[in-house]
């Protein structure tokens, strides 16, 4: 595996295409704890504070949300193609119940600028250090969204994350899931 | 002119780029009021509760605030070359002081979704109605950060606008600033 560091901008298009998608694995593991994934539709690039950022809206529901408030770290990782399964499973099981790495038989490989793992077999990868966090509250959104997204108050954590780095197998741009 | 509406994802990656590289405008107004535009070099740009979003940082103290909390709408405005003199210029006065549009000899043009004026020189502009924001305060960030960006304690408003639309000219790509 040759993984380089690349440009915030090399993959933005290509990472929101993706989230917009089939979605991207969000990963994180508690402290000395099992690595997780979950997979997310949401999420904002770009700068904040002088500094790349991503931010993740996580439901306090979640096993992640444990998780990240833990280690106050996550990776971003964008699936390649034929991982559509993984993605799906990954959205739809609990790592409270299950090791989702074993069931997949995917790898846990530590992060090189945080702690926190990425999946080895993504092409692409962004490594994030939570830097803020806003709690989402009842009758702080547009009420048209909080009754279609919250119609039983539970309410997401938005994770700010500052990226430390940006992560890239040489052949990452052909094997992105399209 | 012709402005069509675009994808999203269409001019993502150009916007990151100038908005790290000479800024963007960041263009609102209040009720019934004169239109005003100031630079902003930071921004986060996805998906969140479903839409797709552009979530930009006001210091509390800025005149532009005020006109958001009137409103509840801005636009961002792509530069075209020639535009690098008119962002300095709109990154260095207050609206309190000087009509920045007419100093400058640019154009307020009602916006198609929302009634917050673009620019109309600036071949690209995103339309976007606030669905949430968030006030940063002491103590909440990674402590680096707020000794960095708030010396002296002049916090921002984070805004979340939820897009209702991004408009281009034919010819935007050739003419955005590099």
């Amino acid at each position: 595996m040759n993984r380089r560091k690349v440009d915030l901008l090399d993959f933005i298009e290509e990472t929101c295409r993706i989230m917009r998608g089939h979605g991207l694995f969000l990963v994180s593991s508690g402290r000395g704890g099992r690595p997780n994934a979950m997979t997310i539709g949401w999420g904002l690039l770009g700068t904040m504070w002088r500094e790349p950022f991503f931010a993740v809206a996580v439901r306090r529901s979640r096993y992640t949300h444990g998780l990240i408030e833990e280690s106050g770290e996550f990776t971003i990782c964008l699936p390649g193609r034929g991982m559509e399964r993984m993605l799906e499973f990954c959205g739809s099981r609990s790592g409270r119940d299950l090791d989702k790495f074993k069931e997949l038989g995917i790898t846990p490989v530590k992060g090189i600028s945080v702690e926190a793992p990425f999946i080895g077999e993504c092409p692409v990868h962004y490594e994030c250090r939570v830097a803020y966090k806003v709690d989402v509250k009842e009758g702080q959104l547009d009420p048209s969204i909080e009754r279609e997204i919250y119609p039983r108050g539970d309410f997401h954590t938005i994770y700010y994350g500052r990226i430390l780095g940006v992560y890239a197998e040489e052949d990452a741009e052909d094997r992105l899931l399209s």
